[in-house]
C-alpha cells in the first residue's frame, strides 16, 4: 500500500495545507478506506475561516472533511460485513458509548460521538482513511463514488423530512436554496411533498432549485417582512404550508416560517444561526404549529442508497466543481466564495471520475 | 333540470336494472350532482352476483356504484364552499354520528356510517345524485372526472400504504395485482417506496403492473408454499421487504405475506377472504411484524387529488374499458369476466370524455 | 321550567353583571341543561379585566364561564344518547364546519370553532343553557358535578401530557403551580411519570402542588438566570427532565424549559404570554428538543370520566372557594386577587353540593 | 474472591445439574457480578422438561436463568459507568452486532442477540456471572435485589403495554394471569389504564390478580366460546376495550382477543403457542383491530428502575417462594408445579434477603 497519505489539514484558523499524514492501521471493527470523493461542507469552509463553531473550538490541528466515500484496501479483524475492494460510503458519526440515546435509537444526539472534522475528531479528507466498518454502507455498481460522498448531506434533508413528516400530498415550504435547502427538495419530493415552493435570496439557487424539483420559487430580500413573506407563501400555494423546513439559519426565516405554517403542522429547524432568536412563539403555541430540530441524521445511508440505486433521488447536479485533492486549498477558496453548490475534491489519483 | 334520472338499481341477487328514478333534492348540507364517471367495483359486482357481502344483505332495490365524480348542479342552503359547475370527486362514506371514532379522525370505523352502495344505502351509479357536501371535493381543471372517481381505489391504495408506514426507500411486497393490489403500487411509490415487488396468478395483471411501476413481478401458481415464495421475495429484493401489502384476501397469500415480511415490519391486510384464517401468528408475534387492517380509508380525498393535479400519480392507465350509463347490464358483465382493470361508466349523455 | 335565568354577563371591560336573560330552546342536535357548578377559570377573570384576550375583543355583552357540569332538563329532537335528568359535563368547544381540522380528529384547531365565553360566544355561567348534545358527556353516579366542570381544566393538563408523550418513567419538570400546572401535574402523574418537579414564585401553590403529587417543588424568584434554574432541576432529579410543560407563559420560564429539557426530549408550550418571544432555539434544534403548541384540548372528555370514576384522578383539592350564583362578583373578585385555586359558582339554588 | 461457582446446569432435557463452573474473568466491556436473586422463569422450566422451545434446541449444557440481579465485584478495563460494590439489575439480551435493529434502536430484533439461558447462551443461575457491563443498571438503595431480579418479567409487561399504546384512560383486557399477565396489569395500571379486566381458568391467580389492582376478574372455562366471552367483557366494561394483551398462547383466547377489542384499538399478542394459529382475521381487518407481537423487551429498564424507586409499580407480591441456590432442582420442582407465582433462588450464601 502507498505510504503516502496527503491530508488536507486545519493547522488553525486560516491555516489550511496539505501535510502528509501517517497511513492509519485499521483497528478490528474498522476498515482502512483509501479516499475517492469528498464534498467540501459549509462547515469544513467556517472552521477554516473561524477556527471554531459554537462551543466546538479548534485546539489542535485536524483533518477537515466528512462527506466521503473511497474503496475499502484493508479490513479489520473482526470486520465481516465488507472486504478489500467494496466501494463505500461514510457515515461520519460513530457513537462511542453504548448510553440511552444510541440504545433507542438516537444516536445521533449521544454527546460523545464521534464526528469526522468536528474537534478534536479527525475527517477524511486525505488518501487513506480509518472507519467504524459498522459506518461504512457497501454502495450498488451503479451509486457512484460522488453519488455515496453526497449521501452524507442528503442525509441532513431525509432526516429533516422524517422529522416533518412529510408525506403523500404534504405542501412544503423550504427557506433557503443552500445546499441543504436543495437535499431537503429532493427529500421531500421523494416522500411524496405534492408541492414544495423554495425561498432565498439569490436567484441563481432558485435555478437550481427549479431544476431538481421545486413546484415554486419566492425571491426574497433582506427587508421582506416576515408575515408578508407568509401571506406570499400561502397565496402562492392556495393554502398554507403543511410543513416548512428552515435552511438558512437566519431569524426572519424562522419567523416567517412559523407564520406560514398550516395549524396542526411542522416547523423543522435545520439551519443554524444565532444562539438566541426572537420568534412568535405563541401564534406557534395556539396554533399546535410543532417546532422539531435537526441534528445531523441516523439511520439514512440505507435508505439513500436504495433511492440513488432505484434512481428515485438524482443528486448528481448538485456537483458543480471538482479539483483533484492537491487543489484543495483552492478548492476551499471556490466553496468560501459561494460560487455554486457542492466542490467535491478528488483524492484518488488514478480516478478522478465521478 | 332533467326529470329523467336513468339509475342502475340491483333488485335482487342477479336482478340488475336500469330504473328511471326521480331527481333528488339536496337538504340544507348537501349537492346536487349530475354524474359524470362512475366506476364498477368489485364489491359492485359482488352484490350482483351475490345479494350480501358478508353481513350486509340486499333486502330492498339498491342504486350501485361508489367510485364517482360529477358536477355541482344544485347547491343546499347551508353549502359555502361549493356552487353550480363545481366538478368534484365523491367520497362515498360520510358518517351519520358525530361519535369517538368521527370525533378522533377516524370516521371510516364509525359503525353507523352512510356508505354508497352498501345496503341499505344508495350508489350514484344513476345521472342525478345528492351527497353531502361536505364530502365532495372540487377537481382541479387539470384533473378529469375519471380520475377523480379513481380517487376511490386510489384511496383505499393511499390508506393501507399510510397505515404501513411506507416512506423513503421502503421496500414492499404487494399480493395480488388487481385493481386494490394496483393503486397500492402507486400509492407506495409516491411515498417513497424504493422497490415494489407484486405477485398475481395472472401475468397480464403483472404487466399492468410493471407498467405503472413495479420493480419486480412474481407469477404465482395456486400450488406454490407459502414460506417457498416469501424466500422467492427475500431471494429477488436481496432482503426482506418491510411491508407487504395483501390484496387478494387469499388464506396463502396472507401467510406468505407474514412470512415474507422483515422484522420490526408491517402486513397490512386490504384483502377480505374467509372469516376465519389459519396463519403463523407466532412467526409474527416473535418478529414484531404488525398486522393491520384497512377498513375502506379516511382523510385521502384531499392528499389525493393534490397528488394528481400534481402529476405525481398517474392512475389513468387503470381504465381500460368506458360504457354508457345505458350499457350498464353490458359494463358489469365485462367486469364480472375479469376483463381488463376498470370499468368506467359513463353517466352525462353530453360528456362522454374522461 | 323556570323561566328566570340569571346570567353573569360581561358587558364591557370591568362592567360584569348578574342579568336575567330568556331560558333558551335546545336544537335539534342540543340538550337543555341546568347548570350546577361553573369554575372561574383565568381567562374569565382576564376579560372582565381587559376586555380582550390577543384577537379576541368583547364587542357586545358575553355571558361568562366555560368550566361547566349541570343536569339535561330537556333534548332536542335528534339526540338519542342523553335524556332529561342526566348528570353531564360540558365540552366547551364545538366545531362549526366539518373542516380538515375536525376530519383529522384535531377539531380544537378549527379556525371557527364555537367556545363557551370567547367572544363572540356565549358562556354557561347561568341557571340554564342549551349546548350540542355531542359535545356534553353523561358522568357516572360516583363523579361530581364539581370534578365534572374540572374535567375542563383537567384536559388541558391531559392534552398537554399526551402532546409531550408522556409515558411510564417519564420525568417531568412543570413551570408554573397555577390550576393549569396543577391539572398538568396531575395528568402526568396518571400517565406514568416517575418523578414530577414543579416551579413557582409563590410557596403555598408549590404546598398544594407537594400535596397532589408533586415529588419536588422548586421555589423561583423573578432574578433567578433560566441557565441556573435548569441547572437546579438536573440536580434535583439526577438527570434532565424528558419533558417539560410550561405552565406560566413567562419568557424566562420558555427559556428554563428548553434549557432544561433532556436531548430528544420535548417541552410542551401551555403558558401564553407576549407575542414575540427571545429564546435559545438552537440549543433546541441541535439537541432535537421538540416544542409544542396546546391549544386546549380534544378528545379528552371520554377518558378523563373514565380516570375520575376510576378514582385514579382526585381534582377536588383544586376547589379552594364555593360562591352561589347570586355571588358572581364576589367570586370573580376572590379568583381576581389569586387566592387560592379554583372559585366554583353553584349555579343550582336547590343544591349547592359539590 | 471465592473460587467456588455453584451453577444450575441443564445437561439434557430432563437433567438439570447443579455444577462447580469456573468463576469467569470479565472481558473489558464486562463487569463481574456476584449473583443474588434469579427468578425461575416459565422458560427455564420448559428448557428442562423438553430440551427445546421452538427452533432453540439444548445442544450442549446450560446455564439457566435470566431474571436476575447482583453485585459487582469486578469492572472490565473500559467499564467506566459501575464499580465493584454497586447493586445491579441485568438485562439477559445483549445484541452482538450493531445492524439495523439495534442502529433503530428495536435491539430485541436483531437475531444474532446473546440472551441468557436461551442455547446456546449461558444464564445466569450461578454463584458468579460477567455479563457486559451496558446491560447492567445500578439499582437505587431503596430497590431490593429482589425487585431488580423482577424487571426481566416486568419489562415484558411493560413492551407489550407499550406496543399496545396503553395510555390515561385506556380499558384493556388481559387473557391470562400468570407472571406475564400480571406484570401486564401492573404495567398497565402505570400508564393510565382507567379499567383492566383479566381472565384465567384459575381462580387463585384471579385473586392475586386482584391484589394487584385488577377492576374486574373472569374465571373462563376452556369450554367457552370466544364471542362469548367477548361479550361477557364488554358487557362487564360497559364498552369493548381498546387493547387487549395476550399471555395465554392459547388459541381460542386469540380468538377472543380479537373479538372482543374495540374498533380501532391493539391486541397484543405476547403468550406463545402454536406455530399455526386459526383467528377471525377478516373481523380484526374491517375494524382497524392491529395484531402487535412482543419480542422480549428493549429500552425498559430505566423507566422500570425509577417506577421501582418512586414507589409507583410494586412488584414484590409476585415472588410466593424463596429457596437457596443449593436447592435449585426443588425450587424448579415447585415452579413446575405451577404453585405460587415466582420462585425465587437466593444465591448469595450470605445475604438471603429480598
Ligand atoms: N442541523 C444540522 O444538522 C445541520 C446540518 C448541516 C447544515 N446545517 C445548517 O443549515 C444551514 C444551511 O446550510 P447550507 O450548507 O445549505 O448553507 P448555504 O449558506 O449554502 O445556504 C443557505 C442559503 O440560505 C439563503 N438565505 C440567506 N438568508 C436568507 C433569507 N433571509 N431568506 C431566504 N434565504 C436566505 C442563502 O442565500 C443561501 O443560499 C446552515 O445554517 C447550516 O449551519 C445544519
Ligand atoms: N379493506 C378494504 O377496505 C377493501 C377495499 C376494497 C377492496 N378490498 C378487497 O381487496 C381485495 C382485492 O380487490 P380487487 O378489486 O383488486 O380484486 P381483484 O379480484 O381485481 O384482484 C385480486 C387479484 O389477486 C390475484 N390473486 C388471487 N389469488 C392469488 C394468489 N394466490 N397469489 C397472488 N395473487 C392472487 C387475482 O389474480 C387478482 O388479480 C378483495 O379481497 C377486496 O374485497 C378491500
Ligand atoms: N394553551 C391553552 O390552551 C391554555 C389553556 C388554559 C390556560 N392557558 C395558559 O396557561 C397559563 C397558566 O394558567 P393558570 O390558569 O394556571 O394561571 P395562574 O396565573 O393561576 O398560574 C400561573 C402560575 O405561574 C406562576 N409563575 C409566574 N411566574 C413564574 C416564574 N417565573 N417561574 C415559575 N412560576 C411562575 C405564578 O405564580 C402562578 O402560580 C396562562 O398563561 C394561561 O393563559 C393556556
Ligand atoms: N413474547 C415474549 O417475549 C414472552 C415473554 C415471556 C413469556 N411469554 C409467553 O407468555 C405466556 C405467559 O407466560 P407466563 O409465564 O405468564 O405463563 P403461565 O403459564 O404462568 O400463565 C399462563 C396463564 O394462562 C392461563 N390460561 C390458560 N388457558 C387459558 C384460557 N383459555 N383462558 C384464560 N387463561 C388461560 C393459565 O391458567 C395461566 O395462569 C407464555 O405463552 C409464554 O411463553 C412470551
Ligand atoms: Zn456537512
Ligand atoms: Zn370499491
Ligand atoms: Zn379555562
Ligand atoms: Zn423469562
Amino acid at each position: 500500500m502507498a505510504q503516502e497519505n496527503l491530508s488536507v489539514v486545519l493547522h488553525a484558523k486560516g491555516d489550511l495545507r496539505l501535510d502528509n499524514r501517517p497511513v492509519p492501521e485499521p483497528g478490528p471493527d474498522e476498515v482502512l478506506l483509501q479516499m475517492h470523493s469528498v464534498g467540501i461542507c459549509g462547515s469544513d469552509v467556517h472552521y477554516w475561516q473561524n477556527g471554531r463553531i459554537g462551543d466546538f473550538v479548534l485546539r489542535k490541528p485536524m483533518v477537515l472533511g466528512h462527506e466521503a466515500a473511497g474503496r475499502v484496501v484493508k479490513v479489520g479483524s473482526e470486520v465481516t460485513h465488507l472486504k478489500a475492494g467494496d466501494r463505500v460510503a461514510i457515515e461520519p458519526g460513530v457513537p462511542r458509548k453504548m448510553d440511552e440515546f444510541f440504545k433507542m435509537g438516537r444516536y445521533n444526539l449521544s454527546p460523545d460521538i464521534f464526528f469526522c472534522a468536528t474537534p478534536p475528531d479527525d475527517g477524511n479528507l486525505c488518501r487513506y482513511y480509518a472507519h467504524s466498518a459498522n459506518f461504512c454502507y457497501k454502495l450498488p455498481d451503479n451509486v457512484t463514488f460522488e453519488e455515496g460522498a453526497l449521501i452524507e448531506p442528503l442525509s441532513v434533508g431525509i432526516h429533516a423530512c422524517s422529522r416533518a413528516g412529510v408525506t403523500l400530498g404534504s405542501t412544503v415550504l423550504i427557506c433557503g436554496a443552500g445546499t441543504i435547502g436543495l437535499v431537503s427538495l429532493l427529500a421531500a419530493k421523494a416522500m411524496g411533498a405534492s408541492q414544495v415552493i423554495i425561498s432565498d435570496l439569490c436567484a441563481e439557487r432558485l435555478e437550481m432549485a427549479k431544476e431538481l424539483g421545486a413546484d415554486f420559487q419566492l425571491t426574497v430580500t433582506r427587508e421582506d417582512g416576515a408575515q408578508q413573506l407568509a401571506k406570499k407563501v400561502e397565496d402562492t400555494l392556495g393554502a398554507q404550508p403543511h410543513v416548512t423546513i428552515e435552511c438558512t439559519g437566519v431569524e426572519s426565516c424562522i419567523q416567517t416560517a412559523i407564520y406560514a405554517t398550516r395549524s396542526g403542522g411542522v416547523v423543522v429547524l435545520v439551519g443554524l444561526g444565532a444562539a438566541m432568536t426572537t420568534v412568535p412563539l405563541v401564534n406557534a403555541a395556539v396554533r399546535e404549529v410543532d417546532i422539531r430540530g435537526v441534528f445531523r441524521y441516523c439511520n439514512t445511508w440505507p435508505m439513500a442508497i436504495s433511492m440513488l440505486a432505484s434512481g428515485k433521488v438524482n443528486v448528481k447536479p448538485l456537483v458543480t466543481h471538482r479539483f483533484p485533492l492537491e487543489q484543495a486549498v483552492q478548492a476551499f477558496e471556490t466553496s468560501r466564495q459561494g460560487l455554486g453548490i457542492k466542490v467535491m475534491l478528488k483524492c484518488d489519483k488514478n480516478d478522478q471520475n465521478p
